[in-house]
């Protein structure tokens, strides 16, 4: 259910950008989403297209900015949320190396029957 | 209205993703959205950016996927969100042949005073 | 926090789709988002991933149409959204030209602790 959107700067490999993928599906998964619930669009940008302040609220970034969207059910605690933020930092400032103050994360949260995962059923719905 | 973004894998000729664009936007009308009200964007992806588990809930997925995703108002009733992702399967189904197990789709639902269609004036708001 | 999503034709120069950015933080200045509050990502689009209605609500539309999703924290005014939305119309047509027809936002809206900008924290969670 997660619809996880990624987008980062050009000029990280595949291999990378993937990994990317994988930490964030990770970190969904340890506060609860379920195995295998897995949609993640990642998209690079040119310097034009990607504007971020580097210092707002005195977090410095860089071009490794990570913007990460995550479209979600809503009903998740604040204690969860900032769990998963946690998560997919450290996740990230382990297995890739990216520094913690790179990693942007933005929750949407909508209703359980606003998801149909295929053969146009909302499979959610209760 | 709604504003749709569609993601696909790279591969379909600009014909087939017109298409993909015209039937989510008659599914729309079916359910009430107002003629005309139309506003999309279609984005293709390499594979190491369009991410998706090929069996989660047990719906078998292919490189078809097609994920839509749609911002809209918020007041419809569970049903009529039912019949909207019946009637973008079954007319992505009908008219271009896709597997309804290749069609993802999330709505977003916001208040109606949150869209200005121009002139710098919110249409809706009351 | 406001994270912006700014879509358009492909056409048009670096300057000018950065100047479209600037222009939609100043307005979002000018309605009470905090200084320095940037994060903004602007994609280009060929004419078959960027389709819309030249006339929905009686308002003619041509392909120099700018697609403005913001995603922000919920609590604004009516008030407040149509200050923004006659903001960022009348400032896009003041300073590249723009036809104000062609200027279509949209509002997305989110608790405050759905929102880390770095560091793997809630900076907003109270």
């Amino acid at each position: 259910m997660p619809l996880v959107r990624i987008d980062l700067r050009k000029g990280k490999d595949a291999a990378f950008r993937q990994e990317i993928g994988r930490i964030v599906y990770d970190a969904l998964i340890s506060v609860g989403v379920p195995e295998k619930d897995r949609f993640q669009l990642i998209s690079e940008h040119e310097a034009d297209g990607f504007l971020f302040d580097a210092d707002y609220l005195g977090i410095h970034r860089t071009n490794d900015l990570v913007i990460i969207q995550i479209t979600w059910n809503e009903g998740r605690t604040s204690a969860q949320k900032q769990a998963l933020y946690k998560a997919i930092a450290d996740g990230l400032r382990t297995a890739l190396g990216l520094r913690r103050e790179d990693i942007f994360i933005n929750l949407v949260e909508v209703k359980k029957e606003n998801w149909s995962f295929g053969n146009g059923i909302a499979q959610y719905a209760s």
